[in-house]
């Protein structure tokens, strides 16, 4: 049985204690959280989210590219979200390499060099101001009075804003 | 109180109860999950994940562009996952308008077009669909012998493989 066949038996037990009947589609709490994919950042534990509450945005380092521009541009024109939630974190992956060092290495193995970044960084702080930054100067999100920005310890399990 | 407060007491919460150590940064179920950011799909409840075991990627209707293939490229290359899982939902905001009237209703609002797709779609399976064509087409993505594709049902916490 593979890993999936396992998280599809999960899903199964999910279901059979579904109680939450049909959820409105605009999120309850107004928020959109953006975080990176990392496996130790889990954002319904440490937010506190339950289903129907926020929308949940994420990828390789939480980093805001075109795609994260149109997911939260998605979220606030036609879901009603009015405020961000950026979350970074300790020990990631990330910080362990260059976007240099990655390109060159997929270009050695397949022939082919990524025509986009990998969107690495060196500081977490510095990133998660870069992220916001890239937010507030996007033209296509109406809402940027509420966009904050936080570093998740995986060592402790704590939250800390950025300033 | 902003909801953004609210949440980040919910974080000092967790904190306090947090004791699971320093878990390794690769995924332990060696999974990435890659879904709608919709506010009532929940990947932790729905597959069972703890921190710790899978990356989970997600943006607005689930679907693949240049910044999934570059977060799972990382994820296969750098961090060890081997299977791939995408989640898309019924009730999708991404069925109820086009990227047509999408980019009109931004261009009339704030006087400048995206310059990037919306990635709206009127057919749920044709979507996951299109969306295991792109990982499989890339050349960055080293495993695709495991990528499987869902409709999550949110009225009834079911979820449904796409064949």
């Amino acid at each position: 049985m593979s890993v999936t066949d396992e998280l599809v038996q999960n899903a199964k037990a999910y279901a059979e204690r579904f109680d939450k009947g049909a959820l409105p589609l605009p999120p309850a709490r107004k928020v959109a959280v953006l975080a990176c994919m990392d496996a130790r950042l889990n954002p319904y534990g440490l937010l506190g989210l339950q289903e129907g509450d926020a929308h949940v945005i994420r990828n390789a380092g939480g980093v805001v590219t075109d795609d994260e521009i149109r997911s939260l541009a998605i979220s606030q024109r036609l879901l009603g979200t009015e405020e961000i939630i950026l979350i970074h974190h300790t020990d990631c992956g990330m910080l362990t390499f260059t976007d240099d060092e990655f390109k060159r290495s997929v270009q050695d193995d397949v022939g082919i060099k990524p025509e986009w970044a990998a969107e690495a960084f060196s500081d977490l702080d510095e990133d998660v101001r870069q992220s916001i930054a890239r937010i507030r100067a996007s033209p296509f999100i109406p809402r940027t009075d509420s966009v904050r920005g936080f570093v998740y310890e995986v060592e402790t399990g704590r939250l800390r804003e950025v300033s």
